[in-house]
């Protein structure tokens, strides 16, 4: 890793972890004028919004808004990055309920309803999806076009046509034998639209041309896929501190894995193979998406 | 009722039924096309979209619309009135999960978690509130502005400031006591705000002033909390057949109400003095307000 991308890494996780606990902070102000104490529930908005994750879509817009030449600066810039990570955050406060994933882990510490309670985690988890939308929609510097084209790309990414069926599909595959191609289709739904939603919200954000977007989001599909393949293999090769979840979860819970179907050393090859197209995909831009391809190859060489 | 108003209730509520219907085939249509079955979520989405509501909230958005001279047609406004049921319908699933108020009838039905599993309610819940805010943004025959401001409005009102916060604080306010002037705060959170939004998207929608707005959200404060003292008479005085939900219920769980607070007849008197604080509030609109007075009139008198 360059000097320059570890850098741009932490100032860009910096850069999140100080607005969204802005944004907690504010909520919580608010909640004091609502009339009512709202605890649990402004507790659990601070919890989650102030748990250490790595911020990987957040990064991503930056760098995507970089590669188009946006200099990666402004209050706007920042909440679209915010907006990403709370509707991240929100799948899994959802995720890790007993009645889906249960995961009582999660960044190494309780998940959302093991530190409040079940409802408290279902709502922390509605209202964060409500104010990412919200922070769209207010983003300053951007043109209302901008917005409405930002938040569209969020909302279709989000639903069932991205993160929900996507959670929806793995839910269903715990138990069944799927094919390799489905587990891709699977991934593609449940990270892949996200991820490939923080490129190309990114690149909104900084006008880029149609060419520009379309690049960015098959860059986003090939490291979605890879993040995952990755995630498969540390989930067998990690140790549950360093992943800050439950190691081995998901072999436990017989699901289908790309370890599971492509074996270790195939699903190592599979990660090669989705890195080097992710950086063919960025073929078209110059040395402002070194960003973006550092990241390629970080997402891949990760170890937690 | 007038014959008039019965006419524009019924073709509000078919108009909306029709779009929702459409809403949900068209989710199963593009379910097929992502290569896994979806079932059960795309049976949920159906089953929960078209469940027989009243469609208050979409017939408030057609009759403020009105008020502020639109004549209350075109597939924008009713992308609109869906966006605004679909937030609605997402609450009502998660708050019936057994994690929440644990209500197993909905609509005279099996509530959503009962008649599918509980996943699969949060899901669909999700999912909902994600395509709501993707109606808005896609909303046809609106300026973007336009567009952004309605998200805004319905963002605020469905996220900690409003709805959400609101149902935090009913499950807080379990078994404790509350005062009146706290119930009332609550009830203006928790259902207040989406009814307070669908009156100000309506008249957003039709380019209303911002005296007419003012005066919209007004009346909408004061038939949402009328909505709900009426609620509570009629969990006390209702039946569960005509209520379509477990009647008694609240009492049973031992939630304040405003009858509990204020007797039978106390809460009688209220909620006639919130129908005339409403009417009041529509001084400024000539007769094409008058689906909304007479939209009072039904929600003060109605018995289920």
């Amino acid at each position: 890793m360059s000097k320059r991308f570890h850098n741009f890494l932490q100032a860009s996780k910096d850069q999140v972890d100080r607005q969204l606990a802005d944004i907690a902070a504010n909520q919580a102000t608010v909640a004091v004028g609502m009339g009512e104490a709202l605890d649990p529930i402004i507790q659990a908005y601070r919890y989650v919004l102030t748990n250490g994750g790595k911020r990987v879509r957040p990064t991503l817009v930056y760098a995507a808004a970089r590669a188009v030449g946006h200099n990666g600066q402004g209050t706007g810039l920042d909440h679209v990055a915010c907006a990403l990570e709370m509707i991240h955050t929100y799948s899994l406060i959802h995720d890790d309920l007993p009645a889906m994933d249960d995961d009582d882990v999660r960044r190494g510490r309780p998940s959302c309803h093991k530190a409040f309670d079940e409802a408290t985690a279902i709502l922390t988890g509605d209202a964060l999806q409500a104010q990412a939308f919200e922070l769209l929609a207010n983003a300053a510097g951007f043109r209302p076009i901008q917005r409405v084209t930002l938040i569209k790309s969020l909302a279709k990414a989000a639903g069932l046509q991205g993160m929900v069926g996507g959670q929806a599909m793995d839910i269903k595959a715990t138990n069944t034998d799927l094919s390799l191609q489905q587990l891709q289709s699977m991934h593609a739904y449940k990270t892949g639209a996200i991820i490939r939603a923080a490129l190309t919200m990114g690149g909104i954000a900084a006008d880029a041309s149609a060419e520009q977007l379309s690049a960015l989001g098959a860059y986003g599909g090939h490291i979605g896929l890879a993040f995952q393949v990755v995630d498969d293999i540390l989930d067998v090769e990690g140790d549950t501190q360093t992943l800050g979840k439950t190691q081995g979860k998901d072999s436990e819970a017989n699901k289908p894995t790309y370890v599971s179907l492509m074996g270790l050393s195939g699903a190592k090859k599979e990660s090669q193979r989705l890195l080097q197209a992710a950086i063919g995909a960025l073929g078209e831009f110059a040395n402002t998406a070194d960003p973006l391809r550092e990241m390629a190859h970080y997402i891949v060489s990760r170890d937690c």
